[in-house]
């Protein structure tokens, strides 16, 4: 059987088994005080041309733990957040963002994204309405790049939401769960841009090469005093830290992040391809790693037998939209058995 | 340079992670509906001498997480938790569990551990003082062991809490992040004890040879409907789920889980033996892999420059008590070295 | 200068003033165990034709405060509440549920009432959903009465949103911060109605005649154990209790409370006849204490000379919606002086 | 028959309901925008000698709710309050510090006081320790004047509390529920001194002459932007605002709040000469309106058919301690009444 369901199926990239073999029998300080998480940190924060003294990197276990606990820490207690209808934090986070007391704003989706003069006018708005002080401050913004559909924000899109976002004095967040794969199929988005047009941001470990972990990137280090506090009151600190800085490390050692990225991409290209080819309609256009078709029930049925895949909405009368996701470790094989399928 | 600060300072026992690396590039289902979670939970529901139908196993990645996840999920909303001064919930957690909206109640501690007598007496005093609905209700009675000074209770004590806690209708809960150090201590207490004698415990893998994991063994099924829902509004629901499977499957079979606890003690115990044989005084007398001393000054400067450890306490005028901890992977040759610098 | 910005601007009625004046210097003892209270909350029964022994009251100070506490009181903490878009919890109340801990989820507002084929598709659709466990699910239905636009249920609408909601097992929780007016504005929903159809709901003392004061009707008192001490964890437990007991006492004795409603309903509708008389349009038609009107912006402007109003939203180029508020003290003379300025 | 219950068992100052009554039927905005209100919180800020542009005052409603709304919008949220071990929040609230997320870290009483040099220890030692970020940082000292024991601190004491905590750049917040009695009973320490030597502290009303209502007094407003949605997201909020600034102006006119205080202390002394004067004993001696005495238990039980009191613990086998409570409202009859019970 091929499995397409999610990114998050396999264990993690060879080289970062290999490495979490190696020191496996050593022996580190807890929490991430140990070298491994240091260099790893430094690694990220040199990947992002940020400055080692003025930014910080902290790491946290999974992606709804991670949004939780940043937003938590980065909005004041009045504030909540904004983001699109389909955003993460507001669909599929079981409420851990309302469970630290904060309000989630939707702006509607534009295949997942938000606009940024679409943001500007409810922030002018809100705050224009006299009794703003009785409604939920927007304190952050939170976008995800790739979004949960798939699609990328343009550079310029990026720019100007930051912009507005500054313009107000509310803080941009980015949810990277699955930053590679949108780095990777970008022709113009770098980590740079990210690390230069955002406030806060993730590096997705678990869809994107390891066991587990995310890397919360802080541009002005000052802005999280006693992260370690905030992170453990969470529930979120790892005990033996020095799992999250081995992983990390080994993904910023020689590009492995962006390498290993590639190869979903690469696989999701042929896999899109494949579905064009054998005659099936795109349910959406993207170019990252998830890949969204619509098909006829019989042949989704027939499909069934070989591969496992997600259906994207209720089944249809006829036709179905359906989200085959590739990942780091998808092989030609696979993709190859499965077009042989299609045809 | 030798290490005995903590239990969490290596990797995983060898066989977890051989069986990590064994099934690594498969794909699973997400979220801990995979077969290796499901096998695991019935291994430890078999070992725990509990039924399959009626009680449930519930996976989470740390031990504070387990906490505020399961102290939130059986109080309700106006209880708070009973626990020894020195209870982890009272001192090491950042405030996790009042995070979730719920104080912590303490009695005194006596080595670590509450007594079913005082216990008993705060139940009682509180429920017929007739302003209590002003107060903090106990709703759930929290011990750890072993407890947070290495000590473990006997049979009969836990026996005894357990009665006051269900005379009451207060739950019992334990935690198990040392358990199997406390069970190969203990000559007496069996996992079928704990399983009886509670009715929510979770058996530690941090500290005890998983990379992270804790299990959270919940009796009545029944009592922790919609966990998934839960652990996920605390962020504490790992995307790769199979990992907490695969790990206390290894641990649950042949019997690993206790095999590997015995070295621990069978090294501490030796340690116990070299540092009293060298002259040295007990700070407190522990069964368990936590072993307590009192070090002269010079003695202690001396011995940290082969080995590390921690102070218990702040450094004295002339000596001062310290903690050396051993685990699963401690080896003799570690033991033996350590002797040396001794005499 | 005339007011209509709202409905609680004025202090309370004149004969709920007589009372407190009356009782001032007399002692009670505290938190609402004294005499009035219970006088109040069997009188309040009586009136929704409750059992005095199975059903209870509790009383609270303001309409935010209730709403957070009866929902975090009456929910799971994985669940969410329903509302119509326009909800004053989803709108108006800074968070406060959210802070709680619970998502507030929407349906679309049709006037301010929520359909009940919508509603039982949303439930159905939700546990449809293979993965609900990952998102927030509907525990409680939030309605209000009149709803925030001023507009009312029809009996069917309310039997049918009930029916749903018991249907999926789901509490329905009715908002009555303006009950009096709604009732009274009704030619077929009456209090034994909203005791049939809702498992709690509130009885708006603030809108209606107390200085403030709300107070909370509970079909099944069994549900709502303890709710002393939620009320008080939630910081709405009002020292002096009897102000509330005293208070309710006298808008539930002969009839007051429906006695003083009436009277803005009788106003409302002179103020509605004279502005269509006077040739303006309707912005809403509404059959309560609040009247949505579209006025030219010169007539506007030459109006907030004479009186207080509320704009409805944004002004427009050239008219802008606002909003006439009537209550149970509007006189004659203050509607009359209103409409001599609209000819 | 008498009652000695508590402070909190009459209605308002007789003053203070003919300004409530004069008032009644006009109407003003609502939510504390009020021009009482305004008036209230300028005569209050002249009163303790504060600059009317730099500092504000917010009112609230009741003790726990002013308790629980300051302790979580002036600290941080890994922040905990340190307080008395008898400490209202500590022991009375039911947990609504705790329910808004933060930590009550308790010191030894003192007679309900808390001791300079203990807190001076105890802050130096937490931030000491390396690993107290996995701990409850203290960001705030909660003490209470008079305390919860009718105990008053001397200005030498308020002044070494103050200077501790400024050192530690801690927050002071004094509970004030009881304010004007712990000031009439005072010969050293003032209004000004109070706000002198604390961050914020509140002014209580609802013991001291109100229907109910507390003013809080932030010496630096800009530590409390945004206070109204904070306030309001607690449920705080109350409607008709102008309810708090009509009672607290006249509190604060003609000096009525400390006249009103006074009859209180010179009633409590009274009692408290002809308890010793019959031959009892103290059991705490206070210099306030709660006095405590030690009374045998048939006294007790002849007493208990004139008047009304509150055990101060539980019933002994001879003797049993006691709570009587005077107020603004207690006449010279009432004293004299009971004085002949005791003879």
């Amino acid at each position: 059987m091929l499995h397409f369901d999610s990114d998050y199926m396999r264990g993690a990239h060879p080289e970062v088994m290999r490495r979490l073999m190696e020191t496996n029998l050593s022996q580190s300080v807890g929490y991430g005080s140990d070298e491994y998480t240091a260099r790893a940190a430094g690694l990220i924060l040199d990947a992002c041309g940020l400055n080692r003294s003025e930014s910080k990197v902290v790491f946290l276990t999974g992606g709804t733990q991670t949004n939780s606990t940043v937003i938590d820490s980065f909005t004041q207690r009045h504030q909540g957040v904004i983001c699109a209808e389909t955003g993460h934090i507001n669909v599929h986070e079981a409420g851990a963002v309302e469970a630290t007391g904060h309000k989630v704003l939707t702006l509607p989706s534009h295949e997942g994204k938000i606009c940024a003069t679409e943001l500007d006018n409810y922030i002018s708005d809100f705050f224009r309405d006299e009794t703003w002080e009785h409604m939920v401050a927007p304190g952050m913004v939170y976008i995800s790049f790739p979004t949960e559909l798939g699609t990328i924000y343009t550079l310029k899109e990026l720019e100007d939401i930051s912009k507005v976002c500054h313009s107000h004095g509310i803080t941009l967040y980015l949810d990277g769960a699955r930053l590679g794969y949108g780095l990777a199929a970008s022709n113009e988005v770098t980590l740079h841009d990210i690390a230069r047009l955002c406030d806060v941001f993730y590096i997705g470990g678990t869809k994107v090469g390891t066991l587990f972990g995310e890397a919360v990137v802080v541009k002005d280090a000052a802005r999280w005093l006693h992260s370690l506090s905030q992170v453990k009151r969470h529930g979120a600190l790892l005990a033996k830290g020095r799992l999250l800085g081995i992983q990390f490390e080994t993904l910023f050692t020689d590009d492995l992040y962006l390498r290993a990225s590639r190869n979903a991409i690469v696989q999701a290209m042929k896999l899109k391809e494949g579905f064009l080819a054998a005659g099936f309609r795109l349910f959406m256009d993207s170019p990252t790693n998830q890949q969204f078709f619509i098909l006829p029930n019989e042949r989704l049925d027939a499909l069934k037998e070989t591969a496992t895949f997600e259906l994207w909405g209720p089944r249809g009368p006829e036709e179905t939209p359906v989200r085959f996701v590739t990942d780091w470790g998808t092989t030609d094989e696979e993709i190859e058995r499965l077009l042989i399928q299609l045809r």
